[in-house]
């Protein structure tokens, strides 16, 4: 895909203001006390997979007004005391996958939690049934889940799987392996969009997040990025206001309650972006909105010639590098 | 769209065995005893539109499990006693839309009632808001409602769909302006699904058919259609498998239990059949299969360079002959 | 379609100067005099459908150097005296269809009358033959009508066509049943194109238009819309000026007669347009260019997250609302 | 594009029934006498190219009904007597374009004449006007000339343009620089259609061919091609079958007064045809029921991984070399 | 993609005879004589990478007429004595890409050994310079390999690729931390195809392979597969003899030397095959063929519903699952 | 397509600064002196084909690093005493075809070289084998030409292939038939790159040029042009990139040796380009870049509707006119 967003000189100075209602933080307050403050019910079984370097677990909790949420857990074998622990959140249609899918920060040394994200899954297999998502969709929501719910904040399927995300990285931080001092969160794409919620909203669960490391963010400056590409998932409240014209303006209400950018401008642990310039499912302008508002030290990966692949293995190799700098290793 | 299917020839004599479940009608019958058997609390409101020659309300019942399902009905106005009625269904990803969209029986004398699918709606667009679906959908189904609850046919969107219909031609035959001995059902694609569903399944509730009308019907012959074409939604469920390969066999036996050949065979009221031969969405080879069980006395038209669009204005000219002569009028 | 053109805040202020030829009166006078002063020679036979609450008729008239072009009338039946009529003109490649296609006003109370514009059809069938089009196309011209005669002005195929728009909304004035003081037009893409040159054209044979309602109409600011958009039917045009790159001047000269921007100018009546900020086929920037330049009272009903679609029943329902708000009802 | 058609030898050995209408001789008589047998009025006059080893000529004539059609003759320079002469006919959408363009006969020392085909010409330009067709298209006809005037073969365009071609092959017969023995035709696609038909029907106006190259030849059984293939412009004829289902049997009438394998079978002298066997625009099995049914002594050359393409300079040696042999120079 | 190919009966016996030369073995044998007999000249450096349960490595080795080849290895540390290991060959465009990008063998406790595979690698990164292919390729080829010296065997791409590949198990073999006899190969498409090259050839170098896991193998079949896919990189043949059709025999005669039907029927070793039956890019038919024809025990995983990734993850888990089998595991 | 652009206003004015290294002369100097300064070793012999106006020979030459490069030549025949002469480079992907395929300029009078563009060739076919390049690819290179090699500028692809190019200029400067102060070199695309630096390194080997027509010039501006479009051939080098992210500096650092823009600047003779404003291949603000810093007396055909055709057959006719001018002809 050929350059289509604003120039590379207009990206780093691009910081368009907050799109965040008053209540903002109330709403999230309210959220984690009426729906996320029970108690985790974690649990973590012993699964056997082909792994002899790793030891891999099926773990679950309790998310949203308690629905339980499953996931996967990775440790490295053979290693004593508690590990620095990698939060993965994974990217819009995915699921957990298989135990051994994700284990790219586990063979590192660090102790690595995948979400399978509820009613997510279906781009890729797992031999295990997913978490569910009893909410309600509404009638007329385009399939996908970018307009589920989406006619309030309060039923808006992201209000739930924020706090699923949020409670998971609440789990980690309390798993006996894992150095809750140093709990990094990561993601690309929805998984982005996860962490940088998750780094915003977890000091509401009194949890710490030692480092936000989001890949291309997805979710980040609605009111830019509905319209400005063609590309799925963005594209789904498109075609939901197409059918709908008449709620625009509720639907980017409730929107707003789920901006990257607010997201962003509450973290303030050091964060590491990436962006790809090509991008068109999260364009590069949405990405420098969220990374111009993110409140902690920060850098970002450039990849001029990328869509939303963004740096790949590239990228993995400087979060790796990163992770290495923060946790005062290099 | 080139011919892809079965020839002409062939498909005149393709008549491929039922593949339905020991248990077919028991499940059915268990399905409307245990969650269709309520009542239905029917109400019909007017509602204001720019119709002079209509009157137009909006109206509700109680489908599946009691849930609320809403609809349009259209009557000719300044017409006396009691009038033959046709219950339209939509075709998938169609809500209800504006009242004064589907009037096409209601301008030719006919109480015209048409259902709101749960759920669904987002092509169309509406200034009420739809039946809603709190069925679960089950974690890793494809967006859409192909594989919403695919895992077993208690669970599957379907069954709560067609109880819908069959409740909504209940309440048709009940209500006061109709005859219910000139009570008839239409609808193309996923609309054909729920009038064939109806044909042959109305009886569980007492109701009696005077007709069938299916256009190009949906969800005819899964084992054939599922990976004989690209085109969605059928697509759904081979997405499904890709992601699922060893949930094939589960897949397909839920499904049997709502193959149009099986609801064809139980319907024993006059029907009139459309098909395109270039139609990649229901592949002429499903419709003729069903064609094919149909018990009741029957007629198909062929429109051999049509797509899914089917017979269009033709086919409903059709349709408006074919009523009339059931009706003793020519 | 992601937005393509001007922003919202650009094309609520682009007014483009006109680009029209000095003689453009002249010539439009002339036209009218030479090649559309003749006898009406209006027909009007009731034709058998399955309508009930409408009469049916076909009708046909003189256009175009006395060519004898097609339509439907259709009425709501069992009313009395002089009705409110609108003329319905169709899009690009559509003829007149099925006498119950278009009845989207008689259902409201108005006299329909639905032109067959001359030589198109070839989208949606009819069991009538269509009006033909005598004239020259033209060798070289791109399939379609855009490039047919478009050498000169004289020789251009909307030439017969505007001529044949303005002599129906001429033929329903001096109808029986119509209230000629209460005569509106509208059409949708090239149907809007023909209204708005009805609206701006008619009072050369002395023809009051009451309103005019032109949805996401084609033809206008035809300098800016050839090549800012790849969609057919502008399309053609550019095709044509690859193949004949030295006939750019005298293309543009033939259109200059047609702009919707000069028709606009000339119509004094209320308007009433609609545009899709999302539509490729005929671009925002050209429906406001000629929006601003209309000269009667007028409003624009914008859908932002809309294509060429435009406000489909949301755009209806509103043209119902103006219409009876015209008239006094609301 | 894969293979999709019969297998290599299946269609080695494809010869399907013709199909055609008793009268077709007469009909084709008829038009000859009735429509073309009238003066050729031949003009021939120098145009100035850059060409200094050819002479290029304008040429015009008068074709069906006397409608003056134009075209181009280029001659070798500097040679002496009645020369061999190839007659050019030209693919669908193609019209004379420029005087150098059409050459590759001329440069081996044949006398080439080249048509203008009536009414076409938009995919190449040209700095003259072309030929132009005032027949009528009838209302309905897709865009192009597959259904113009298609509800008769009295209307049919391609009655016109056979008469057309035929009559340059009769006036190259009676140009003073060609050897009216040694006169071949030849095109690609549709113009191999009308050397087809110039092979079969030249005798009714007493004109001699010395033998028929149709490369890739478009129109040959319609009955197999229509619905076969996607591609255009064959799909113009399904199109209009979609809009107009009610009248196929009407318009297959009319195509088998046209239909090349009939043209073949009339055509005695020798025949030197291509085919590409993944030619998705001119099926091989379409080719190949030509071939089989042509009269003269054969010969195919196939290309296997060709497309519409065909075998480009490849089969352009093979012409020369197999004129060549014709006329007895290897 | 929808169902393209042979029906599951069908692909179930499909074992076309073998095309391969009388000379294949005697080409073969002569190939590694002469240009894969020298030196080794193994090299193994430890690289710095994230990793912690594993150990990385780069690999270098002396392929085709002493070429260096490139490569990685990746060790579970931790661990001592001789390991089974697994020499894992790489799909068509990729590179080695990262030392920790291709683990999952070494993570279940093998040695896994990576190839980089020459003058390929533009499809995923490295921060390494890969492997270079100083062969001709051969002008008039398609940009990509599979026509990169296709003129003669001897020159043909593969056969650098082949050589180079066995000398990676010979060197594998020969590695102190390797169990010479628990040795085995494995890679998707284009690695299929080396796997089973490996699996075919090896014996020439007196390597001896435990068992061949190819995942949807390219390059079985060709006289099938090239034609019967669009897709690439088969279509790259396809392109060459559209451009040089006088060349098909030739070019066949050098494909019959690097078929994988023939690798397979010359391997002994227990065999895992994969195919996806709607693949487009190694259609299920040719799979079937080198599995048909595979000489030792074997088995074959089918994913109906998936193309070329073919199953992906349960695939892995299937490999795991029988290599596990193979070394008495389970 | 649509414009995608700068405007024509912009691109009238739009002149970016020169992008190359400062040792640029320094580099060619170099080149030329080490790898294009040997014995030219010309063969000419004549070939028989089916043109009689021509006389057609294979020809070839020592091109970089005296590898045999071939190519064709046309004379008029009948013609005595020296020619003018015009050098014809091909477009990407082409090789030098049948030597009857390129003689546009030959039929008007002049002595036609044409080249065999080293490894190129995959577009037409030939009977004869072509040119090789046996310059190594580089590991990683993109399918193609645009990257091989592109690491440095010593070991790029078109360093080899410019060297080629202007040694055919020289050997055609030298032929006995050819007036070397009449020599004119042309080509569209990258036939138009290899023009442009003939033209502006030709002095380099002391050979004059007259006259540089290149027709939608490639390789001009790279800096701009990668990103901008996603078209190929420009597109390889965005994906190499996106691969090797790492190296886009080095990237571009080689590019810069090749830019048409430099090329253009060291031009001093007649020079006549050509842009089609809808050109996605290359861009016209690329092509205009290249104008803007020619150094010769310059003029610039606009097609405003054309793509990467341009002006096909007007531009021709431009060219020959503006040949004849030069030539003091008109």
């Amino acid at each position: 895909m050929a350059f289509f967003d604003l120039s590379p000189a207009e990206l780093a100075s691009y910081a368009p203001d907050l799109d965040e209602p008053a209540d903002f933080d109330e709403f999230w307050t309210r959220t984690f006390d009426e729906h996320g403050a029970g108690p985790l019910d974690f649990t973590c079984e012993p699964v056997e997979t082909h792994l002899t370097v790793l030891d891999a677990f099926e773990i679950s909790w309790r998310g949203f007004d308690g629905h339980r949420v499953y996931g996967w857990l990775a440790l490295p074998n053979g290693v004593d005391g508690p590990l620095p622990a990698v939060v993965q959140y994974t990217g819009y249609s995915m699921g957990r996958g298989m135990p051994f899918e994700n284990i790219q920060f586990a063979v590192g040394g660090y102790a690595q939690f995948v979400i399978d994200a509820r009613g997510q899954g279906w781009r890729n297999g797992s031999t295990k049934l997913g978490s569910e998502d009893p909410g309600l969709r509404t009638s007329g929501s385009v399939p996908g889940f970018m307009t589920a719910g989406v006619l309030n904040a309060e039923g808006y399927y992201y209000r739930r799987l924020f706090v699923d995300a949020v409670r998971l990285a609440e789990a980690a931080a309390g798993h006996d392996r894992v150095d809750a001092g140093r709990l990094f969160v990561t993601g690309g794409s929805q998984g982005g969009a996860m962490a940088l919620a998750v780094a915003g909203l977890a000091q509401l669960r009194g949890v710490q997040i030692a480092g936000c490391a989001p890949e291309v963010p997805f979710m980040c400056h609605f009111t830019r990025a509905i319209g400005l590409t063609d590309a799925y998932p963005y594209k789904e409240v498109a075609d939901y206001l197409a059918s709908y014209p008449q709620r625009q303006r509720q639907v980017m209400r409730t929107l707003s309650y789920f901006d990257g950018m607010s997201m962003a401008a509450r973290a303030t642990m050091p964060g590491l972006f990436s962006v790809g310039l090509m991008d068109q499912i999260t364009p590069p302008s949405t990405v420098y909105a969220a990374y111009h508002h993110y409140a902690g030290e920060k850098a970002i990966e450039v990849y001029p010639f990328n869509g939303h692949e963004g740096g790949t293995t590239y990228q993995l190799k400087q979060i790796h590098h990163w992770l290495a700098e923060l946790l005062g290793e290099r």
